[in-house]
């Protein structure tokens, strides 16, 4: 019996990343792979939560939520931790959050229409701690953004907003605005804005692929702008398809699921979303 | 923007399997798709619940938690529809089912010592109206199970309870014991228990093939007498590589999620467990 435990259950602690995805997904799971030609290259990138998803609720049970359905990185909203926070604020925030065994990687969206708000979240976000900003400039503020990340060295994500949005509804309309500035300028792919466009999430994420910095994972009933918020795997996104298309092109960023259905009670869903996009990350190695 | 959407939007409805996993998992999704050869071919099996995952609950709570987490097939345990249930009360129970898009595949487990315990399950499963019965025989009781298989043609799916099991440890142990009794007498494969046991529930799947009724997923943390069990994904279990072994076996039976931890409060767990099965299923194609 030993024997044969040995032989299937090897564990692979060693050789696990430190990061997220893998602790979350042992890459070592070894029952088989005597046939394969040796485990899967860990992925560059990694499973997160918008700090959207949590809107409605305060920090604590976001913390106690992203726990319990493992998810270990989380985008920072400023309902959860205001811009004008002081550092000790800030350092409890953090405090909290490894408690949960939770790390905030980036802070936003934000939206800047001046100066002085640009100042603000570029302040903020280094006294946070972190190096990616998810932003919604207004295009007058673009020139002064690109001074700014130039400035800070950290990225800026432009969040595309679908049908409706008059500033950045898609990839291509960010596109235009950020091309001749910072590559460190580039786009937060929200894929189901770019579905309820009637766009591919998968072409689009191939098209731009070196201005995407930051990914809102989502899944919407409808490829248009009648299209829900729903759970992941069970909308019109081919989850497969987009995943691949990450390995291939090298995306190292966070995917961050923004669970927007069922606001008052999240956690199921989220379950669900969360569980569905580490199953396709898996099943597509 | 029309003709964008029709090219990738394309819905797959007429060419959808009436069954549930692909309603619940939509094969049609054609982002992409213009690069493959054609859809994937629709699996055979189905993802399920074992009602053994609601113990702590009354029947309409559990048809609640079914239809949040999207599942379609229930497989019956007595504590929510008694074996001597009345026609009219099965016909209620199954227009409860009905009401929540779940349909009862199956009864059981159901342990049997006695030939007056056989025939009432048998009778019972009739009544239900299901073809499969998950069955804990008691050795003698054997002869008399294949009777009655012979009589009602109903599949029995003998069901393996890991380290402890005095009975039915492991598939082994099933097989040595109906191996010259009706081919329709053959295993529920309960693979967290099979990993509990140390050995490898791909390579048991891959050896009793034939004679593989009836699935209970769940996931442990170690592959061990030690093992907990675990949200799906979380653990031990290799489940893209169990995946792609029902598909080369052609399995044509249910997938059943049997989830056992936080069993007062099982929802959470058990959709971020579907979510996981569904994303590799989808993820494996």
């Amino acid at each position: 019996m030993k024997n044969s435990r040995r032989h299937f259950f090897k564990q692979a602690g060693a050789g696990m990343m430190a990061l997220g995805v893998s602790s979350a997904l042992p890459a070592g799971k070894l029952y088989g792979m005597a046939k394969k030609k040796g485990p899967a290259k860990p992925d560059l990138f990694n499973v997160a939560v918008a700090g959207w998803t949590f809107f409605k609720f305060k920090l604590e049970p976001s913390l106690d939520m992203l726990e319990r359905v493992g998810a270990h990185y989380l985008c920072i909203k400023n309902f959860h931790l205001p811009f004008n926070s002081t550092p000790e604020q800030i350092a409890e925030f953090h405090s909290k959050c490894k408690a949960k065994g939770v790390t905030g990687y980036g802070v936003g969206p934000i939206y800047m229409k001046s100066e002085a708000e640009a100042d603000d979240a570029f302040a903020y976000a280094k006294r946070v701690g972190v190096n990616i900003i998810v932003g919604v400039p207004t295009f007058e503020m673009l020139p002064y953004i690109d001074k700014k990340v130039r400035e800070y060295g950290y990225l800026y994500a432009i969040h595309n907003h679908g049908p409706g949005d008059k500033l950045y509804p898609s990839l291509e309309s960010v596109y235009a605005k950020v091309k001749d500035l910072d590559p460190r300028i580039g786009m937060c792919h929200d894929i189901g804005y770019t579905a309820m466009l009637g766009q591919d999430p998968v072409a689009e994420t191939y098209k731009y692929a070196a201005r995407i910095h930051d990914i809102h994972i989502k899944d919407v009933t409808k490829a248009s702008e009648e299209g829900k918020d729903c759970e992941v795997g069970r909308g019109v996104i081919d989850f497969p398809a987009f995943i691949k298309a990450l390995r291939k092109i090298k995306y190292k960023g966070m995917c961050s699921l923004e669970y927007e259905k069922d606001n008052t009670d999240p956690i199921v869903g989220l379950a669900e979303s969360i569980g569905y996009l580490k199953g396709v990350i898996n099943g597509t190695k």
